[in-house]
C-alpha cells in the first residue's frame, strides 16, 4: 500500500468531483486546459494532458517535464509521451476500452478535436470513433468557481500583497512622474514581495486617460488636478489577485461643468455603487442582481450610461474565471466563490473612476479580501 | 473620395493576402484570434471579431472599445455590437449573402463554432447552415511568419532593448542575490526602457535550477561556482523580443566528474551548436535542417540526449509563432522570417546551459538581432 499525502487526497477529491459532474454524459474526461490540469493534479508545466477515468488519473507530458511532473503531480501517473501528449492520451483512452470520453468544448479548438479523432485507430470503426469524444463543456471551470479553504488562504495572501503595494504607492507617486515609472515601481515592489508575476498588464491611467477602462501605462507624465487609476494584481502560488483604486492628484477636483459631472460627485457615486454591490453579495443571489445593485446607484445619478462594462468576475488560478457578474446573469452566487466588484464611470475625453475589491462569498455575505481604504485621496 | 493613410493601405494589403490565401476554399474569412485581428486591421482591444469579404473589412467590438477601434482600425468599418461580437459578425455574414466563410480551426474552439452556427437564422436551411463555416486553418498565422520591413524594424528595436538589459544585468548581478531580485531589476529596467510588458515570465535559474529549461525566478539565493541562465524578452509596440544568456558565477567552473561533463565543456558545445544552427539558416533550408545543425554538434559531444526541446520558433506579435524549428520539420525558411535559435543542454540535478539569439532570415543567411556577447562570462 502506498501512502498518499494530503495533497494527493485533495487532487483525488477534485478528480472525483469532475467525474461525477460528467458522469451522465461520459465515462471519463480528457483535460487539456493547463490551469484545469494544474487544479486537478498539481502539474504546472506548459505541456500536459490529463486523462481521468474511474479512479485513475494519467498525465501525459514530454521529456522536458518528466521530473517536474513526477514531483508536482502527486498521486497521478506520469507518462512521458514521444508523440504530442494529447495524441498519446487518446491512444491510451482507446486501449483502455473507453467508449465515450468527455472534453471541454470551450477550451478545445476545432483543430485539436480533429487531432484527437485522428489519433483513434481505424479498428474502432467510423461510428465508434465519431462517438468517442463528447463535449461536456466547462465542467472543471465550474468546479473551480468554488474555492476550498486552501485556495482561499492563498487568494487572501495574494490580495494582501496587493493592498501593501497600494499603500507603498501612495507614498511614492508624485505629479510629473510617468505612468510607466509608476507601473515599474509597483511591479518591482511586487517582485520583492514575492510575486511570481503580475496577474495582467498593470493599468496606470492618468488624467483624461482614466476614461479608458483598460489604459495600460504609457510614457505620459502624470498631471495635477486629474485622476489616477491603478488596476493591478499579483500572482502568489499560482493564484491571482485583482484590485483597483482611483486617487486624485490634488490641486482641487474639477467641479461640475456644462454637461460634465464633477470629479468628486462621480467618485462618490462609483464608491456608493461599489459598496451597494458588495452589500448585495449573498449565496443564492444571482450575479445579475449584484450587477444591478451597482448599476441602479449609477442610474439614480444619471451615470449608468458611462458604466460600459460588467460589475465583476471570479478570480483564482486565472484572472478571469466564472461567475460573470453582468446584467441579466442568472447564475447564483455560492459560498466559497471569490469575485471582483468593480463598477466604473468613464466620461470620454474627460476622466474616469473605477473602484475594485476582491471579495469572498461567505454564508452570511461578503468578506472583503482587499481592505485598502476607498476614501477620497488627494496626493 | 477619402484618402487612405499608409497604415490603411498596409492593412488592406494584408487583408487582400488573406483573402487570396483562402480564396479556393471560402468567399471571406472570420478572424477572432486577437493578434491576427491586430495584424490585419490595427485594433488592439481585448474584444474584436474581424470579417473580411471581397474588398470590405468590418470590425465588430463592444461599447468599451468603439472610440479606440475607430482610431486604431484605420480603413476598417467599426460596428459596436450589443450581442457578442462574433454573433453579430455571423448575422452580418448571413445578411451579406455569403454562403461559405472561412475560420481558423486552430484558434476557434468547438464551443465558439457552435455559437457561430447557432447565430445563423433558420431561414437558411440546415444544409446552408452546416456549409457556411469552413476551417481554412492558420491562414493568418502563416502570413504573419514573414515579417515586412516595418515589423522587422520594431522587432530590431525590441531585440536591442533586450541586449541593453543584458549588459546592465552583467553589472548588477552578484552572488547572494535572489533570483527574484535579479528578475525584478531586469523587469524594472525594461519598463524604464519603454517596454509595454515582458514577452513572457522571466526565467532566472541558478545553480542546479539551470538544469530546468523553464525555471522561473524563485527566492533562491544565487551561489558561486554555478551557472545562471536568464531567458527574457520585452514587448515594444506589440512585438516581442526573446533572448537567453547563461553566465558563470565564478569561483572556477566545475571540471568533469564521474559521469558528468565539465561546465566549460558543456558551455562550449552549446555555443558551437547554436552558432552552427545560425550558420545553417538560409531561405529554402528546412526548419528540421537548422535543428539538426545544432543537434549534430551536441551528438558529436555525447550531449544530444540532454537537449530535450526544439531549436527555436518564430517570434512577432506573439512570443511563439511559426515556423517551428524542430526535428524533421519540413517547412522551408523564407526571407523575412524572424526566429529564435536556442539549443540547450540540461543535466538533471547538476546544471544546464542555454544560449539563444533572435535572427532575421535574409536572402543570404541570418542577421543576428541580439548581438550581445556569447563568450564565456564569469561574474
Amino acid at each position: 500500500m502506498t501512502e498518499m499525502s494530503d495533497l494527493g487526497l485533495m487532487y483525488k477529491r477534485r478528480q472525483g468531483k469532475v467525474l461525477r459532474r460528467v458522469g451522465g454524459a461520459a465515462e471519463g474526461m480528457l483535460v487539456t486546459h493547463l490551469p484545469d490540469v494544474r487544479y486537478l493534479c498539481g502539474f504546472m508545466g506548459s505541456n500536459g494532458t490529463l486523462v481521468l477515468f474511474r479512479s485513475r488519473a494519467l498525465l501525459f507530458t514530454d521529456g522536458r517535464y518528466t521530473a517536474q511532473a513526477e514531483t508536482e503531480a502527486v498521486g497521478t501517473r506520469v507518462v512521458t509521451a514521444s508523440k504530442p501528449a494529447v495524441v498519446e492520451a487518446c491512444e491510451w483512452i482507446e486501449a483502455a476500452g473507453i467508449m465515450c470520453c468527455g472534453f471541454d468544448g470551450t477550451r478545445t479548438t476545432v483543430s485539436e478535436l480533429g487531432k484527437m479523432q485522428a489519433a483513434l485507430s481505424k479498428k474502432l470503426g467510423a461510428r465508434a470513433r465519431s462517438g468517442m469524444f463528447v463535449d461536456v463543456g466547462a465542467a472543471v471551470a465550474r468546479l473551480r468557481e468554488i474555492k476550498d479553504a486552501g485556495e482561499v488562504e492563498v487568494l487572501r495572501r495574494a490580495a494582501r500583497v496587493g493592498c501593501e503595494l497600494f499603500e507603498h504607492m501612495l507614498g511614492f507617486i508624485e505629479a510629473g512622474m510617468t505612468e510607466m515609472a509608476v507601473a515599474g515601481e509597483l511591479e518591482y515592489r511586487a517582485r520583492l514581495a514575492g510575486a511570481e508575476s503580475m496577474s495582467f498588464e498593470t493599468i496606470v491611467a492618468s488624467g483624461d486617460r482614466s476614461a479608458m477602462p483598460h489604459g495600460r501605462a504609457t510614457d505620459r507624465k502624470i498631471q495635477r488636478r486629474g485622476f489616477l487609476t491603478m488596476d493591478f494584481g499579483v500572482v502568489i502560488d499560482g493564484y491571482a489577485s485583482d484590485m483597483t483604486r482611483t486617487v486624485h492628484m490634488g490641486g482641487a477636483p474639477r467641479s461640475k461643468g456644462k454637461g460634465v459631472p464633477g470629479q468628486r460627485e462621480v467618485y462618490d457615486s462609483v464608491l456608493e455603487a461599489q459598496e451597494a454591490a458588495i452589500s448585495a453579495v449573498l449565496p443564492g443571489v444571482t450575479a445579475g442582481e449584484v450587477d444591478e445593485a451597482a448599476r441602479s446607484v449609477l442610474r439614480r445619478d444619471g451615470l449608468d450610461g458611462y458604466f460600459t462594462h460588467s460589475t465583476g468576475h471570479g478570480v483564482g488560478l486565472e484572472i478571469h474565471e466564472g461567475p460573470r457578474l453582468a446584467a441579466k446573469q442568472t447564475q447564483k452566487l455560492e459560498a466559497g466563490m471569490v469575485i471582483t466588484i468593480e463598477p466604473g464611470v468613464y466620461l470620454p475625453g474627460e476622466f474616469g473612476v473605477r473602484i475594485e475589491d476582491m471579495v469572498l462569498v461567505t454564508a452570511t455575505g461578503a468578506e472583503i479580501l482587499t481592505p485598502s481604504t476607498k476614501a477620497w485621496i488627494e496626493l
